[in-house]
């Protein structure tokens, strides 16, 4: 079979791996031929591909980001894109579409799949917040370098005998926050899902000063507070007259400072979090959805996604991939609680 | 309550974790003392313990090994030893145990429940060869030391165009070999369950030779060769009439220098895989392994051990830490066989 | 005889390795009595001392920060300062005085010295800009922080097709810019010696996108263009009405989009830069100063600096401490070059 | 100028870095054509060459080991080798070669560079044993691998109450295991420059596990002791009658378990120590190395060898690359004695 192949979206630590795994996979057991597409449903809309054979793939698999680049361009956001996407892959000869991604990109295939294309996809959210699988690639990373970001910053806080707050990634789920800082040893965590008060921020960060240590906040970016009293459009003013500086983080830092009278810094720990080689748990998750989504294309399914159940490879509905947002439930937070302080 | 606590068997990263955990959900949310035995089961004998109070715990999560030491010692073993714990238990006043261990201290821990001592147990195996529980911490630190060994070996392979063997841990399961082998782009994977043929190894070797670049045999310790041309006890003499270094690694590596032609070397990563800081996701099973084994003994279970489902915290049978090894099944050996060669 | 230690201004991976090798040294070979000061000067001007044994130093030579706290309090802009100084120690009976800091911290020890306070200095800098030493402790971990994250960057910047901007530490001198940028295959690196460009910054830029990857750009905190074209006070608006947030970092990130016409992103490493454990050469280096100090003091030399040359450790005038500032030459800065583009 | 380049002996990090920063200047400042050989001399003497432009050493600079490969082949030791050698370098119209390589590598290029062939080597030994040099890159990561696995064996030795025996790389010089010992905490080092005693060893052993933790020894490979109590031929039957695991560790270990009554295990690091990407610290040095070669080369040096002296790059007589080796002085050795027990 031809089979095509794509990254869409953000990047992710273990695009690669994935990519090296369809084409070992199909190309030694299958006698497939794989077919990438550059940057996403873009590369499929111009018909603009890049050969991955066994050779391409060599030495991919500690690799960072994707070989085949990446985009966030939506054919359905394009006069006439589905009908391209059909006319390339008729042209190519495509047989079946891998396409990796998050929910925009799960979302093009859903409805092309709709139209009779066949479409096995791979799931890819930094932010773990997709409901269908119990994990997705590039997570445990990301968590493990805001963690070891964490690990620092403890010494010099307690050092400086200052708070330090961290800013996440996170825009709507609070995975990587509560993750982070539950292995970080973080004082307190904020995150979407629960709406944050002030005050009682401020007195975990004092009553961790008097334990004799400073406190690490760890706050996702798109964590809120409940009182409204920061504003959170970059460039606004905060309640206090002070221009909001890029975020959530030093915003928050900027009131603690005001509000504990101790000295307060933030991080924004930003794409660092996102780029490098997989850990080993995403390395052998993207590998096992890789293999995972070969089979699923030869054993004739379409409209299925792959996903992690425990520890095994399942197929789920595709349209599952835009159902909703898998959110941190109250009692995973609740867990976090018990450290804060 | 008064809960004791003890760790026993193997150390493993995360042990700690667990430990303040407990302390930290029984002190803060239930107002439990928690009183530590020292070095597992011998603890309990002699009525060794150490107080593990908030202060004690500080720190804790991100380091190796285990504050409150460990042995292997049996109560079962021991003369009157079982009469000797319920004494002490009784002595010190204590309600409910959380002993942390693997088959050894947790076979133990069923043996006393029977006997109605209050037991919640905590399952730990870096080889993460128990079949009541997905995974345990420890064991993705395991493949994390040993993947990034391989991600060093494979530039020094390619540079001195030899094979290298690396052993690593797995007695009875080849789990360890199986994720880091995945992860590290291992040519091939050796592991206990699936008894190996030196002559297929050596097929991989010089295939993996032709493609201009050098492989890399993972191992594990307790792998075997199918046809027994390998002696496995150490000093011995190996079927060449050399004297056995050490374990199968050196053996096989060998061996290979022989029947390749080419230069091989083994590294034998031993005890350095179960010391050090436990990587995001142990610290986060740990931790919520300890949370539940508290809310556990408040519910007033006994005779249970906390486990992983998914990504549920779940309580099983304690006998089930002693049913089965939960061994690699041939579909996941498959798996890593797609990248052999 | 009885050393008073301290540690002043920011810290630094290292710090704990001096006090421990301080200690180690002083009370084993020596028979020395060692009297910790909390956070720097203040801890001399108010009689906070905290016990500083063997006991006290285990476990601290992998810990980053420093245990007895640092500020940046000097006794010269207090009132009374220099005389409260000389009182607690005659009145704690300290013979010697071991102060670990940066230019403020051994000037306050250069004037202290002048009125006959026995005074030995151990230099730190995490910038690298002290004239008088080879190398400062900290500085190492530093850039192995920033090249990691250069590191990590370098993919998710290839697979986007953007610019990363990466704001590192170095508000005079540009040494871990030159080094991180050196070492992570920089683009462009932005010094504080040497005024910017922003069109060959584009030009660098524009010429790596043709080669088919992204460009990093790594750039000091102090870094200033020569043409002005970039305001740099935080909050002020940059020469394309846009406020300006946080740093250069970010405002070059803005103006290299704007004229690239490509997507650029910022990351301000910040704190994590000073963080956690020390690289090994931070170690070894650290420990050899506090070595150095003890033998100085005993040598009976005061009014000196333990220094790095070559591979040496030798004592200078404590007031080569605060001479001129080590800035990158340019011959240095033309090494770099060499990569740029 | 057509350029030559190889990379001659064990391989190290850094390696590829010298290469990329050879090709990166002489193409870019000068216009040279640089021309590689594969494996060394044995490249040389067959006329085995590689294009080594622009493009081959993108991406090289984090990457471990050597693209050239690498060998022992001594032209020397070739019949008519040295006439081969000049062959192929007047029919490949090579005006320099750039041989990167330790005391073999080197000693050839020494001996050729005397009969006309314009030569400019560059320094390699992972074990740090050129005198000619403060440091050779690759030495530092190294003593980064050693120093981490020390980190983790101390939590699994302190658990179990065990020695732990960590044997380094070192034949001749104790370089890495003094470096490694020093920053990892060791108990007590031992190198080949201090024959030592197994009584002092045991007896530090003893005092380490008074003080409530348990041991790291840190022996180099080709560390003796200085009672001929331990035999070091593989394979040989140690004082006790058994069998020698693999080299001086595991002897120790089982010695040390044998004299201190508590259980003693060892770990080889082996390949580990060699293989990988550089650090920080090693990427800079090689890069300047290959920038510093260029120029020597094209201000029309031959016969010499770029050096590290204090912060500066220099060139040296090729011929003290093959003088005598930089051991570990006494006053080295007695800085790491002070943390011994």
């Amino acid at each position: 079979m031809r089979i095509g192949i794509l990254t869409g979206g953000g990047d992710c630590p273990g695009l690669n791996a994935v990519i090296r795994a369809v084409v070992r996979k199909g190309v030694t057991e299958y006698g497939d031929e794989i077919v990438g597409f550059r940057d996403g449903w873009r590369g499929v809309l111009d018909g603009d591909t890049v050969p991955v054979d066994l050779a391409a793939v060599r030495g991919l698999l500690p690799r960072g980001g994707t070989v085949l680049g990446t985009s966030r361009t939506n054919p359905y956001s394009v006069e006439g894109g589905p009908e391209r996407v059909r006319e390339t892959l008729g042209r190519l000869g495509i047989d079946a579409l891998v396409p990796i991604g998050g929910e925009d990109t799960l979302g093009v295939a859903t409805r092309l799949a709709e139209t009779g294309v066949r479409m096995v996809g791979v799931p890819k959210t930094i932010d773990n917040d997709l409901d269908a699988t119990d994990y997705t690639f590039g997570f445990d990373t990301a968590v493990g370098v805001a963690m070891e970001a964490i690990d620092r910053l403890h010494t010099t806080g307690d050092s400086h005998h200052r708070t330090l707050v961290v800013e996440v990634m996170g825009r709507h789920a609070g995975w990587i926050a509560l993750h982070a800082g539950m292995a970080g040893g973080a004082s307190v965590v904020l995150i979407p899902e629960h709406p944050f008060d002030v005050d009682g921020v401020v007195a975990h960060c004092l009553h961790r000063f008097e334990s004799g240590y400073s406190p690490i906040v760890v706050v996702s970016e798109g964590a809120t507070p409940r009182d409204g009293d920061l504003m959170l459009s970059t460039g606004d003013e905060d309640a206090f007259g002070h221009v909001r500086l890029g975020g959530i983080g030093p915003a928050l830092a900027a009131l603690i400072e005001e509000r504990t009278g101790r000295e307060s810094r933030a991080v924004v720990l930003g794409h660092v979090q996102r780029g490098g080689t997989p850990s080993p748990f995403d390395r052998v998750l993207a590998t096992r959805f890789g293999l995972a989504a070969v089979d699923a294309v030869h054993a004739g399914e379409s409209g299925v996604m792959v996903a992690l159940r425990g520890t095994d490879i399942v197929r789920v509905p595709l349209s599952t991939a835009t159902a909703q947002l898998k959110l941190v439930p109250p009692e995973r937070y609740a867990e976090a609680e018990v450290f804060f302080g």
